[in-house]
C-alpha cells in the first residue's frame, strides 16, 4: 500500500534527522551561548535539508513545506490537494537550546488536504510515534490509545505560553489558564507535536494552543491524535483547519465539555 | 566517610522504590480509574515503608519525616538538629497516575538542620540525581553545574499551579505567571523534586513554587540545586526555609534579578 511506504519513508528521513538533533542536543550545552543560536539554525536546517533531500528523491513530483523554507506561508491557500509533505524538523527549539528533553522531528503527509501519514520522533527520549489514516496509532510500533477520562476536573491538561510578549496577548494567555484551572492540573512541555502526541498516548487527556508556528507544528500529531481515538478541532468547537495556527484535542470523552470551557476562558 | 555511606544507603533505597513505582507506573494505565487512586495509596505506602525500613535497620537512632506518615508536620519546630531522613516515596502523583515520565523518589538528610545528603531517583527515565553537601552533584554518576545563562529575558522558568483551587490562590498564581513571562518561556511538569534538579543539571534557569506539600518535596532537591552551582532562598529573597512550603532556585548568576523580579510579580 502507499501509504505504509510512505510512513516508512517518513519514518526513516526522521530517524537520520533524528541522529543529527540527538548528537546537537548534547552538544548544545557545551558551546557558549552565543554559538547556541546559530547550533539550532544550522540543526533545524540540516534536518530539514536531509527530511526534504531523502523524500524528494523518492517522490519527486510531491509538495514540500517546512518551517525553515516557508514560515512566511500562512493561508489555506497555499496547501494544494497534491500529494504534501509538512515538516517541522526541529519542534521544541528552546528545549534544544537548553538540553531539556522534549524535542522532536514532525513529518506529516496531506494528500487532497487530508493528513495521511504522521510521524512524530522524540530522539532524546526514543520516542517514536506514526499513524496512518484509518490504521490507527503507534507509539514504537506498539497501537496507542487516549485515555478512558471522562471529568474534566480529572483532566490532566497541557498548552504553551507561545513566544509573544505583548502585554494584551500575554493577558489572554494567563487569563484563559486562570479560567480553565478547574482541571485537575497543567502541564506546558514546549512542543506542542509532542503535547499532540502525549494526549495521544494517554498521558495527557488535553491540549489547546492558540498562535503557534504553522502547519508544521500539527500536520502529524493531529493525526496521530485522531487515529489514537481522540479528537482535534478549533478552540471555538469549529472544525480543525490545518492552516489556522489555533488546535484544541481531546481523548474520546471531553471534546463537548472541553469547548464549552473553552468557550467561558476567552 | 559517613556521608559518603549515607549516600550510598540512600541510593539503595531510592533504587529499590524506584522499582516499585517503574512496575506500577506502567500498570496504572490498565487499571480502571477508581483503582488508580488505590494504586497510588498503596504504591507510595509501599514506597516509604521500603526506604524507612532500609534506613531505619541502618541507621536505628535517626529521625524519619515521610509525606505519608508525617504530612501533618507543619512548622520548623519538628525538625530537631538530631541526623533525619526526609522522605517523599513518590514525588509527582498527578504524573503518576496519567502515566505522564516525571515522577521521582526523593531523599534528603539533615544534620544539625542542615541538607547533608540529597537522592532524587526519576525510575522512568532512569535519572539519578545525587548530592553530597560539599562535595557537588551528580547526574548517573557525572558532575552536574547549574546553566551559565545571566540574562533574565532568555532564562527557562519552571514552576507548578499547586493543588489549590480557590479563587484567590488561581488569581495569585496566573497573575504571579503574567508578571513573570518576560522571559524566554515556562515550563510545568509536575514534581517539583525533579524540577530544581532540572535546574541543577542546566535544562532549566530558574525555578519557584509557593504552597507545596512539605518538606520531603525539597530537602534532596535544594542540596543538589546548591552543589550544582545554584541558589535556593524563598520567593522574597530572604534565607530559604526547609519547613516554609516556599522556594525559588536559580543558576549562579541570576539570583538577584530573579529575586527583583518576584518582587514586582507579587
Amino acid at each position: 500500500m502507499a501509504e505504509e511506504q510512505f510512513l516508512a519513508a517518513a519514518v526513516g528521513a526522521a530517524k537520520s534527522a533524528g541522529e543529527i538533533i540527538r548528537k546537537s542536543f548534547y552538544l548544545s550545552k557545551k558551546v557558549e551561548h552565543k554559538g547556541q543560536v546559530d547550533l539550532v539554525t544550522e540543526t533545524d536546517k540540516a534536518c530539514e535539508d536531509l527530511i526534504f533531500n531523502h523524500l524528494r528523491m523518492l517522490y519527486p513530483d510531491h509538495k514540500f513545506i517546512g518551517e525553515e523554507t516557508s514560515a512566511a506561508l500562512g493561508s489555506t491557500d497555499d496547501l494544494t490537494y497534491d500529494p504534501t509533505w509538512i515538516v517541522d524538523p526541529l519542534d521544541g527549539t528552546t528545549n534544544f537550546v537548553h538540553g531539556f528533553p522534549f524535542v522532536c522531528v514532525s513529518i506529516g503527509l496531506t494528500i487532497g488536504k487530508i493528513p495521511t501519514v504522521g510521524v512524530v520522533y522524540n530522539p532524546i527520549m526514543n520516542e517514536l510515534f506514526t499513524a496512518v489514516r484509518g490504521k490507527g496509532a503507534f507509539l514504537n510500533g506498539s497501537p496507542i490509545k487516549t485515555s478512558p477520562q471522562n471529568e474534566l476536573v480529572k483532566a490532566l491538561m497541557v498548552t504553551e505560553v507561545g513566544t509573544k510578549r505583548d502585554k494584551s496577548t500575554l493577558d489572554d494567555t494567563t487569563n484563559r489558564i486562570n479560567k480553565l484551572l478547574f482541571n485537575r492540573s497543567i502541564r506546558m512541555c514546549g512542543s506542542l507535536a509532542l503535547n499532540m502526541c502525549g494526549v495521544a498516548c494517554g498521558r495527557l487527556d488535553l491540549c489547546y494552543e492558540i498562535g503557534f508556528g504553522g502547519p508544521w507544528d500539527v500536520a502529524a500529531g493531529a493525526l496521530i491524535l485522531k487515529e489514537a481515538g481522540g479528537f482535534v478541532f478549533d478552540p471555538s468547537g469549529d472544525e480543525f483547519d490545518l492552516m489556522a495556527q489555533r488546535m484544541a484535542g481531546s481523548n474520546g470523552h471531553l471534546k463537548d465539555q472541553f469547548i464549552k470551557a473553552l468557550g467561558d476562558a476567552s
